[in-house]
């Protein structure tokens, strides 16, 4: 992976494991168990990827700072959480850039090791989405993806994008920018604009 | 595996993401989480046995019906939840269907691929139960195998004949017929006559 | 893995059992629902180590005494409960013995697979407290490690023991022992003196 996208790796790492600490801190979870929240919603999305793919052990196991990343996150937020908690708006701008570089990579990882064209664009959206279920379920919350929220479409949308660009052998950089661009840009608007996902219509079904 | 087997295997799925699916509309939650609750209850079990027995990638993710058919299920159900929840008690009897070609497929699996006897038989009923107890986990109810439901031990039981014919090396379709057959009568008769697995006794441990 | 780790992992494995069925049973869960929790909770935390670091199909799957060890507890569990749940502060003592023993093994097991000093002593952790997060995830309840107990810090410390111990080509039950002296001691100092991490201060974070 060249080291441009090591780097945006990183940072999509560190928002989402922030997100992860800032849900335990408001938990009244004990410095270990932010810990834990914050390592399971940074790097989650990934092993659930490189578990099904079969690329085990996954890579963030095999690489110190995939490790210290969502650590210090994790120490950060459990330190200052009044200011990250602050902060959130911004962190919530940060978890959509973790977001659209995940789609695209884990996308990208997914066609690598064989996967067609479909399920690399699920296993990419898979990365963008796990950490923060998984985050969820060990909270003990209803997770994002089903809250209304437009989060895992973009998600599909830019590793969609990510698959047919690679595919096509056009430029790697420039097609994760790309998948990654609509990705952002969506999700984004969605919550700028509160959008929504359709929602079930018609009378309740008992 | 022949191809009266895919057949049925699609039927099962398509049931266990239906099932998936309304829960999902009975929380209110939109038409992506829909679709994520379809797929996860139509492929987490195979997912589940495929990740355990190292079977990676999962064979869903390499034949694009095992992806359309959960996909069609949810998008349905989503569309038409009035209808498909009216109909329920007919989808736990397909539900039945699924558990119990499930156990047979996913205990065969599990034998190509190595695993002893006993093992074999609890991956066949981890294929079946799987995917209700993923989608159970995710929509926040409790798994349906602890409902006092008799769920999991008939796909035990089917799972377990599969393993014991396979291993007589007698014909694979009458193998599966009889352990698809076992579970599923003792699934439906538990469901009419509401047998229920038996419940701890005596003073309350607290 | 010397006969002795092997005895010991067992018990390890039993008292992991108990501690999942014990919950299942004041859940009101019927017979096979104890069975599947006193499974997940003493084999959960091997199983998600091995699927991380690619060991599959788990060991546990090719032995049959790690399949019968868990379904006796599970069963004695059940049919005894009223004695076990007497006796819960001392299986809260093997407990202790058993994330002591998991921890160690978890971690020489990741080492044996290749994996780094650090992911190794976080695989040595997570098999020490995989199987219980698993269990409260299906039973519903707060992961244990989230309730300000100090659960997974000892685990961490014996496994980081047991990784610098077998790296400098100390004798294996050496470690093993230093290792899990040193989670064990400090778990239980920790639930008798009440010990607990450090929680989140200053103002509550909205």
């Amino acid at each position: 992976m060249p080291g441009t996208l090591v780097t945006l790796d990183l940072v999509g790492i560190f928002v989402f494991a922030m997100s992860g600490a800032l849900v335990g801190v408001r938990k009244d979870v004990d410095v270990f168990g932010v810990m834990v929240l914050a390592g399971t919603t940074g790097l989650g999305g990934g092993f659930l990827r490189d578990v099904l793919i079969g690329a085990t052990p996954p890579a963030a196991l095999a690489d110190w700072r995939y490790l210290l990343v969502p650590a210090a996150a994790g120490l950060l937020t459990f330190v200052y959480h009044p200011v990250v908690g602050r902060l959130e708006r911004m962190v919530n701008v940060f978890d959509a850039f973790g977001l659209s570089l995940f789609c695209v990579t884990g996308a990208t990882k997914a066609l690598e090791y064989g996967l067609g064209p479909v399920p690399a664009a699920l296993m990419g959206m898979l990365t963008g989405i796990g950490g923060g279920m998984l985050r969820d379920l060990l909270a003990g919350r209803v997770p994002v993806i089903f809250r209304g929220e437009l989060y895992a479409t973009p998600a599909l949308a830019g590793a969609a994008i990510a698959v047919v660009g690679t595919r096509q052998d056009l430029p790697v950089l420039a097609v994760a920018f790309a998948g990654a661009s609509v990705c952002l840009v969506w999700r984004l608007l969605a919550m700028w604009r509160g959008w929504q996902a359709p929602m079930p219509t018609g009378p309740a079904s008992v």
